[in-house]
């Protein structure tokens, strides 16, 4: 097999379930996960999701309590919480359609490209279109996974929390946003977290991969 | 900022419109493709979803037709289909119980663990759980996306299809599958591909990240 340095950083990362809460990401390695985040690839490049980098401690603690107590989330340095679009309004993709046309031209394939998305994605049910932003979330969610470990970060992916709950903490509604997924950021504590000397269990690949030839 | 090779890899890749079909991704890449989705992380370690690799020209032109007509699905040398469980069943868990089991030792803790999962997720509804699984896939397609980078692989993820098609093409629903994702791999046209002169798309940070520190 070529050497890929991607698949050491996967089997390098692990969801740490203890972290050294004396550690912090230090800002250079943050602005680099959140930028492999901002080129992640979408659905028609809406990017339909914010991300929301939490530091403070009382609201942490407060989403901690929405989230089963989970000790990363204040241990950990930063929180981001993933916080997908409630649904796809004319506003917002028009505003993609602004962007694209600020960098590429007045092409009129691209508006087109825009209005036929408008006129499919508006009308349709809210959480249809929720739905489809939160996997668009996950992308970013699984390229952030590879940035935090290409630094040398540890993190934790969190889907046990009370997603209403996380929403109220962060006044997401009012901003037309649900939050989907957490990731907490940090080092993990060598000594003190149980997973880590465990070997990492995944299926063998002839049960997931299959081939049509 | 911080070198990051990601960072210039998730520059370099772009969704390719037009491939070279005289062009093969060769098996070692290929293989390690697979291997990055099969290392990604999902919840809990359940691994929710298959990897069809397709290849055979006929099933290809046949999803092709069920995906708009897309050029690289024939194109491209090799269209990962990406299917996700159709809802958990107490076998499916078991198995990913009996797997940890056996790469770290009859814990109860373990035991317990998957015990709540099964309590929680087989009772509930199949669309949940499917919707559920579909997210878990999409973090596998973020992963693909970037070691497709990595090996020079240029891929093209792909949601316009019909899914129910996709799932007739290939035997999915007898599998227990669903259809969710395309990504068709291959080598861009250089002189033939419209979007590879554009220039690439983002929002800037301040519009995606906020902080609440």
């Amino acid at each position: 097999m070529t050497k890929s340095t991607l698949i050491e950083q996967l089997n390098w990362r692990y969801a740490t379930k203890k972290m050294d809460p004396a550690k912090s990401v230090p800002q250079e390695k943050l602005d680099i996960i959140l930028e492999a985040i901002r080129m992640a690839p979408t659905s028609s490049g809406t990017q339909p999701f914010e991300i929301i980098v939490v530091t403070n401690p009382d609201v942490l603690a407060k989403i901690q309590t929405a989230a089963g107590d989970q000790a990363q989330i204040t241990e950990g340095s930063h929180l981001l919480v993933f916080a997908a679009w409630d649904t796809y309004t004319a506003d917002r993709i028009d505003e993609v359609t602004d962007l694209n046309v600020a960098a590429r031209g007045d092409l009129p394939m691209l508006n087109a490209y825009y209005d036929n998305l408008k006129n499919n994605y508006v009308p349709r049910d809210a959480e249809v279109n929720y739905a489809h932003a939160a996997r668009q979330a996950y992308i970013a969610l699984g390229v952030a996974l590879v940035a935090a470990a290409e630094q040398e970060v540890d993190s934790t992916p969190m889907e046990g929390f009370d997603p209403a709950a996380v929403d109220d903490i962060l006044g997401l509604k009012a901003r037309g946003l649900r939050s989907v997924v957490l990731l907490s950021l940090g080092y993990r504590d060598e000594s003190g977290d149980w997973l880590l000397p465990m070997k990492k269990v995944r299926k063998p690949a002839e049960t997931i991969v299959s081939h049509v030839d």
